[in-house]
């Protein structure tokens, strides 16, 4: 076999998610402050901001409101095909268990799993790509100030919630909870625009919002919404946003946030509980519900010590094989057709597997009298015995996880636990970035939760233990050494487990999980980031890059514009293909930084024809109004598309009242930690670098500082893609 | 009676509160980045920083043992002096109800009351007045950038803890969990500091962390510690630092204060668990405890409503009360000796009151199987029943609280509960201010848990209601309408809950709360910080500020030193009284702008005589050290106190390798939002505004942002004490 070189795997994936980062931009946290801005706010009253502020809250309520809908939808459709699927396999498994041919059954098993993922893999593989996966990196891209296109549009949501139902219904071995933290982004983001562009309708509410900066507070309370309606943890929620998003902690911000991730909550706890037929219960809080655990932990403390370890080193296994894959499905499994022929087969395999295990497993329970299994199947097992293997594999994940967490002692043999981890944790490694919308979340939870029950039943021949917390704490191990998330992961379990006694043993869990995972690789997140080289930005600079400065970091020389400029000039520096710039400084004589404008911006002027003819006056030309830089947003016209004629290319064009005239600055002498704090704290896009005479020497971007990162050997460079 | 002019009142607070901000001075959180400090980090390996990060960490971990530690001393002290108190008035009252002469038990109360009052006010008032309250004042404005003078002192956590312990034993309607959030913050600053003043010791160790920076950081984790500690809610703690102190978000930082809050919460769930004698329980996470509460809420939802506009209108009453009464003390209330005979007072009307109550209530319930009440008092019950008014009264206010919660439906009499609203209303008004240490949490709980039981039971006349979640809705309205917080109480309260089914109604609640609150009046705390003219900085500029730049709200003319200048000049910029500047732009040739330096830094420039001589060669001079900087770190030594001689002051200091050659400037025509954003979110201290050319044109400090603010006919300018 052959060894791919890092140089090769960056051409393939070049070459892969080329239409993903061709278009790849920044968002833009700070407002341009120009003078229509200005103006606009100083017109503004005091009751306007306050009803803009209204305006915020209810879209904040319609975002959870209907992220809870969705996700209420995602859990009744999902139950519902599951149900008829093992309904109709076990009545067959029934009827051939004793006349014989349970070949028959497998089949019908595989072509059911195969017949819905195909269409889930369909409608991702050929309508929308993007809809791929669980659709957490993009938001964590989206959430960090990266722009990936058609990442929150309609029929984005539309292919993600119908794949994900089709998937889980499948039966692979994949969760609902990832998708809604994109969903709930993709409302959002609809919602707060007031407008659809797949459904190429304006509703015309809602413009002063039409922006990154208000977009971005938005899809923050969407994506927390998603979280908070998954696990039932509208804090858990919170955190997440703020963990991935926010740059600066703002309390109004953060309030709102809370409001939608409740909201969402409680829509979708109220409306399955209707569902239920128990409308005053609201027991529903989340997705997956971990069911109460008592709080009698003390004693177990140092009983969880062992299961530190497997969590951090499996986690990694799992992302280092995840990743092989993932090479190798860049490689060669790169066509729609192939990879829904690859779902398929991934869907039948798990049929396959499941099936020869409940077949071989002679692991016989006797049936409870509350009868808590759902679909307890017999087959070889003595009358009033069920065969338990069938329960970990013909069930929702889920249920499976629930089970897992609750069933009395003495409901799992060893060896079934044993053989189950096993398999399910190669089907979820390979399940895992197949071209079908689906989560990581409970597939970990469920591994975990299978090894972590395994260790306390053996624990439990020495010590007295409830195997029931040792699979909650693998649990949480197992998916933390995947996922790597901290604090809000803490208390996403914490608020699933609804009893906080567990949250210091958990977080010390996934503490561990972390340190230990990190030593051998990345989080799963992580690695499919950085596999698509997107110019992402963590907290804080490297520690050790005190000695670069802004000189060093910086892009230049850097292309500016003067206060009054020709056309042909802005155009010609706009059609530059080999400098794709998104802002340029405004300078006056001598370089001296006046202003900073957008390409954004220019081409918004350039369609208006904006032009200052030179023997007119002023008055004459049309005024421009922050309207039509929000009916533009966010998808302006490309350069090539706007036509400027010979004549008007001689035309000059004020830039003044357009660019912002206060944009950021440091001396060249900064940092790279100063800067890099400058940058991160306001969500910049542009920094301007000035020497001791303001005068213009170069522009600090978002690329320029991801691209150090700490390596084995210290401080690295790395090679992003152009943004 | 004559009226007080809101010029009075200031001079008056002036006046009093002279003490406290003559040396009010704001904290930095932008490290000064000279050469020194680039030195260090330079050298610093990789290594190095992870040694500084584990460093940290078990600062953390420290911070949330030892403040669960005292969380626990305080809640064991305060029972076993309760206990005593409640057992000998009990078994008083008991001989003297059928023998005549209550009267007796009635002194005896009052005397116990007033004595224990009196130690804790004598303490308080003498020893350490900054003691007094909550502290959770102080503490927001040490979180959100201004430095109060021996807030963080070992000698006033020492006076808190045992003050708060008099107090609640004293029979007062206080609660000890406001408290712990100070004391929390004081472990804090103690441990990272590796050092105490109060002691004069130092440890030698975490010297890296002698700076504002790192200090409030830890002081974050600290504050963290203690409302989980309190509350038993770790993440509210985190959210409460935040809420209140972060700027920027730092996920590492964040991850951190998490951790001393949940090693807070442990810590007293461990050792009270022991000392109850059920270590296996680990059934008190925070010193209230809310128990309970079953998730049946749905059909409440909308019964629940109208106890949203009473939390708000009862709150803002009490806050206007309370601010009238703190406006007497100020006045008439102001020397030691008399401040603790007012606690005296209070005490011993406390006891009346309670005693009045009890004598005067008919209301006898029979006594449960279960005995949950710890000091049933018979009086003139018959026998097998017990006066429910003295459960209220004969109890720590936490059990009160309890018992409201969860007592079963008819163990109140509506007419009790009425009358016992109304008295503890006044009594808790009266209490709040006094020189005592107390925290206002748990009284204001109590009132209105008190009338939301009261409307649960006239409601259940109607439809069927659990009165005790009534009560828990009613207190959350209460407290909100008090407090004015948001999200964080909404999480403590949901944690202490351990139930996040009612996270939505105590949402809807504490924000109906809030707005029908500030209709009337601030929260109780803002109105104490702005009592004290503290220039305190809110989230954002108040909306309508567009209008304003940086030219109208810097200060102006700005003390300006050279690159070089003369010892002389120095020492007469720093002992001008009539501006006390802290920070100085130090400039080349005609104004440019080339770093700034801290009065701080030229404190220990002058200190240690730094000087060039004229003649002689630099490298006579001895090397000063960021050592030097950390060992003066925090309370550097008036100008007064070091001694220039005439010589020495014709010498010149060299500043350029101890000033910070890359301070954060912004143009003039900056508007104040986007100043204002800059300031907030990089926690600056000092912001200097220059013109086109780079040259000094003002300096924006704390004091500048933060007099402008959001009035009833608009923007308005306060008059804030000098800083």
């Amino acid at each position: 076999e052959e060894e791919i070189t890092p140089e090769e795997v960056k051409s393939i994936l070049h070459q892969f998610f080329f239409y993903i980062f061709f278009s790849k931009d920044s968002l833009d946290y700070d407002n341009s402050e120009n003078q229509l801005f200005l103006e606009e706010e100083r017109r503004m009253s005091h009751m306007g901001f306050r009803c803009l502020e209204i305006r915020r809250w209810v879209i904040c309520g319609l975002i959870g409101f209907l992220t809870g809908l969705i996700a209420c939808m995602i859990d009744i459709a999902v139950e519902k095909l599951a149900g008829y699927k093992y309904f109709a396999v076990k009545l067959n498994i029934e009827k051939y268990t004793e006349l014989g041919g349970l070949s028959i059954s497998l089949i019908l098993w595989a072509v059911l799993n195969s017949a819905f993922v195909m269409f889930g893999a369909i409608a991702v593989a050929f309508v929308e790509p993007i809809a791929a996966g669980s659709g957490i990196p993009q938001i964590k891209c989206f959430l960090n100030g990266v722009k990936i296109p058609r990442v929150v549009r309609l029929k984005t949501l539309v292919i993600k919630v119908f794949g994900v139902i089709c998937s889980v219904a499948g039966g692979l071995a994949v969760g609902k909870e990832g998708p809604m933290i994109h969903s709930g982004a993709v409302v959002a983001a609809g919602v707060s625009q007031g407008r659809s562009t797949s459904l190429k309708k304006d509703f015309k509410i809602f413009e002063y919002f039409r922006r990154d900066t208000e977009k971005r507070d938005f899809v923050s309370a969407g994506a927390a919404a998603g979280v908070s309606a998954a696990f039932g943890a509208p804090v858990g929620g919170v955190l997440f946003s703020l963990e991935e998003g926010a740059s600066f902690w703002n309390q109004m911000l953060t309030w709102r946030i809370f409001f939608a991730s409740m909201v969402s909550t409680f829509t979708l706890n109220f409306f399955l509980s209707i569902y239920h037929g128990k409308p005053g219960e609201l027991s529903s809080p989340g997705l997956i519900n971990f069911g109460r655990f008592d709080s009698d932990v003390t004693l177990n403390y140092l009983s969880f010590f062992p299961l530190h370890f497997p969590g951090g080193v499996l986690g990694a296994l799992f992302n280092i094989i995840n990743y092989w894959l993932t090479i190798f499905r860049i490689r060669y499994i790169h066509r729609p057709c192939l990879q829904v022929m690859e779902a398929m087969l991934v869907a039948a395999v798990t049929a396959t597997v499941s099936f020869a295990m409940i077949y071989f497993s002679n692991d016989c329970q006797p049936l409870g009298q509350d009868n808590t299994e759902e679909y307890p199947l017999q087959l070889f097992c003595a009358d009033g015995e069920y065969n338990s293997m069938a329960t970990a594999f013909f069930n929702t994940p889920e249920r499976s996880v629930r089970s897992l967490f609750h069933n009395p002692p003495g409901t799992y043999n060893p060896v079934t636990l044993g053989v189950f981890t096993l398999a399910y944790f190669f089907l979820a490694v390979w399940t895992y970035g197949l071209t079908v919308s689906a989560g990581v979340f409970i597939p970990s939870l469920l591994i975990g939760a299978a090894w972590g029950r395994l260790f306390g039943i053996l624990l439990s021949f020495i010590i007295w233990a409830d195997p029931g917390k040792y699979a909650l704490i693998g649990a949480a191990a197992q998916l933390g050494g995947i996922v790597r998330m901290t604090l809000s992961l803490t208390v996403i379990l914490v608020e699933a487990t609804g009893n906080v006694t567990y949250g210091f043993p958990i977080m010390l869990v996934l503490m561990t999980a972390k340190i230990v995972g990190d030593y051998f690789i990345e989080g799963l997140y992580d690695i499919h980031i950085k596999l698509q080289s997107v110019p992402f930005l963590h907290w804080d600079a490297p520690p050790t890059s005190h000695w670069l400065t802004a000189r060093e970091v910086m892009s230049s020389p850097v292309t500016c514009l003067n206060r009054v400029e020709k056309v042909g000039r802005i155009v010609d520096v706009l059609s530059n293909t080999s400098t794709i710039h998104n802002g340029f400084p405004v300078v006056a004589h001598t370089r001296i930084i006046c202003g900073l404008i957008l390409r954004s911006q220019l081409i918004v002027l350039l369609k208006h024809k904006v032009f200052v003819e030179r023997a007119s006056s002023r008055l004459s030309q049309r005024k421009l109004q922050l309207k039509d830089f929000r009916d533009a947003y966010p998808r302006f016209p490309p350069i090539q598309s706007i036509h400027v004629s010979q004549d008007e290319r001689e035309c000059m064009m004020d830039l003044t009242e357009f660019m912002n005239p206060t944009p950021y600055t440091v001396p060249q002498e900064t940092s790279l930690p100063r800067v890099f704090k400058l940058f991160r704290a306001l969500g910049l896009r542009h920094l301007v670098v000035v020497d001791n005479e303001n005068r213009v020497v170069g522009l600090v971007t978002r690329k320029d500082l991801a691209r150090y990162h700490v390596g084995k050997d210290g401080l690295e460079e790395l090679h992003l893609a152009q943004t």
